[in-house]
Parts: C-alpha cells; structure tokens; sequence
C-alpha cells in the first residue's frame, strides 16, 4: 500500500537500529483517512473469505480493525492484554514482548468466538509473531477458525512472517520491511 | 440515544451493584454498527465546534472515538495508559481507578497537541470522572483547548457528569443513567 509506505518514509523514526516508531499516523495519532484506507485493502483481499468476526488486540490495533469490520459487516472483538475485573472466566494465554523485555497474559471472555466463527486477525505490527502466536492459542480454545491475517507493517526479516505463512494462514502485510539499512528502509 | 439504551437493557449485566458489563457490543466486542450511530450523535451535536482533535483514552474509546473522527474530518488521539519504551519526554498524569482500586499512569507525546488545538474527549464510560480529571491534566499540559465532552454511558449519580458541567464543559451523554434500582436502570 503505497499511500503507507509514503507515510512511514515521510513521519516514522527508529529508535535502535530496528524499532520504527509510526505513533505520529498510526498507533498514538490516529491519520483517519490513512486507516480508512488500509480498512479498504484488507476488505478487497478478504472480502470473500466469510469473515464473520474481526479480531484484534488492544489497543493499536483497534482502528484498523474497526475499518475493516465496517466494511465487511461483522463485530469487532478486542483481546485484552489485562484481565480486567469485570471477567469472569475468560480464555487466556501469554505473550513475549521483545520490546518490553517481558511476559504479560492476554485474555477474552468465552462466549464471544465459537467453532462457527471463521476470524480475520489484523493488527499494526508483525515482528517475530509472539502476539500472534497468544492470539491463536485464545482462538484455539474456543474453536474458532483463523482464516485470514491482516497487518499494517511487517517485518519481513523477523520470524512472524514465516511463522504464520507456514501454518498456512493467508497473510496480508500493507507494508512489509525486507530488512532495514542504515535506518533506511528496504521494501519487500 | 434510543438504540444504545435498548442494548444496555437488553445485553448489558451488573457485576455487584452499580458495575454495568456492556463487553458484548461496547468495550470488548464492539457492535460496529451501533458505534457508528454513536460516530453520527457526537458528530451531530460537536460539528460546528471547530474541532481539530478527538482525543480518547485506550482502549475502549477508540471505537466511538474513531467514529466520530471519521466524520469531523480530523485526526483522534489515544492516549495510552502505560508509558510504551518508545516514548521520549510524554505529558502524563495519575488516574485513580475506583474498578481497580488502584492508580495508574497516563501519557502521550508532546508534539501531537498544542495551544492552537480544539478537543473533543470521546470515553466509553463516565462515572466519578477519575479518567477524565487525568487527561484533563494532560491536555491542559499542552495547553490545549476542550471543547467538548462526549460519553457513551454516564453514571449521573457518580460525580463524574456535575464535575465536568460544572467546569463549563459541553457534555454530551448518549446514554445516561439517573440511577438504579435492583439491578433495574433508572434513565435521566
């Protein structure tokens, strides 16, 4: 998606040599038009999927995957990464941030995705697919189907990709990194 | 707002006596549709207040928030309820939570808010108005202006709503709840 690309190029930064800071359009400021725009690319590629829920985890990845439910008509559900108090006896697993240097669970509520689901996951970033990975251990519990993957930004050098290609999941990536060179970033 | 109340009384449960779980088409699974009715109400009412940023709290009001962003035309804003390893020099502030009966800190980057700003505060909830008073705090950092106050679901018996009209803000409550009764709401 070049109008993305465009962006990341013009208003992201690294901080290190390879963690891309995009909180200027994309996960602290919201560029509306911008996420309208990514909604509409992951509908036209799973459009015909019979997506009939939309999942993410909080928070960044929540506007995308507003976008995108919007259009294909089905709920958005938001993993939590707390349990909050108000849960009962939700699913549950953990997540390995690199970023963060630590673990932290990640849960939902049971009645929300069942075997009949067939699930889009979209989030911002796919790195080396830890999220993911908690994702789909949630999803696994309760019988639901991952049909499709839906990502803002990868990148394509850390494990995520080949993780989720791998198990067979129809991957879209809007913009993915093959690797970056001297803060310069090199499109896949 | 008609629809959301008929939602609350139909899907929404109590947890003890006066917390109201609306997780299944509000603040977990998100009813894109009925959110996009809510987008239509704040737009209503806040479009000739010269908005240039609807600012949110995450994660539940970056539904609402992204709505009613979608159609002013301006970019939203969530602030973030930890301080991500990303951010440099933040604004932050102190919420009390009365849910969780503990404090947390909030923050965002500095440069996404100046003095020239007009906000429009979009939450899932109003209750004593603990969350509000934090970005308050924030927002007058940046010296920032409010504008307008936009709220999914108040508690009026909580202290929240007369705090924020007696500051002289425009409070818009879509769904407002003068009290309850048994587990029964009482609508203002």
């Amino acid at each position: 998606m070049n109008n993305l690309k465009k962006n990341i190029e013009k208003k992201g930064t690294f901080l290190d040599h390879d963690i891309l800071k995009v909180d200027s359009f994309l996960n602290h400021q919201v560029d509306i038009d911008l996420v309208e725009e990514m909604g509409e690319c992951f509908y036209d590629h799973f459009k015909n999927a019979s997506i009939t829920k939309v999942v993410t985890l909080e928070s960044s990845g929540i506007a995308p995957a507003y976008a995108t439910a919007r259009r294909l008509h089905v709920p958005m559900l938001f993993i939590k990464k707390s349990e909050p108090s108000t849960m009962q006896a939700p699913f549950s697993s953990t997540v390995y941030s690199f970023t963060k240097q630590r673990s932290y669970t990640i849960c939902m509520e049971q009645n929300y995705l069942t075997e009949n689901d067939r699930v889009l996951f979209i989030d911002d970033f796919l790195a080396n697919g830890e999220a993911f990975k908690g994702v789909e251990q949630l999803i696994e519990q309760s019988h639901a189907k991952i049909v499709g993957v839906g990502i803002c930004i990868e990148k394509r050098f850390q494990k995520g990709h080949s993780y989720i290609c791998g198990k067979g999941y129809d991957l879209l990536a809007l913009a993915s990194i093959d690797h970056i060179e001297n803060k310069k970033i090199i499109w896949a």
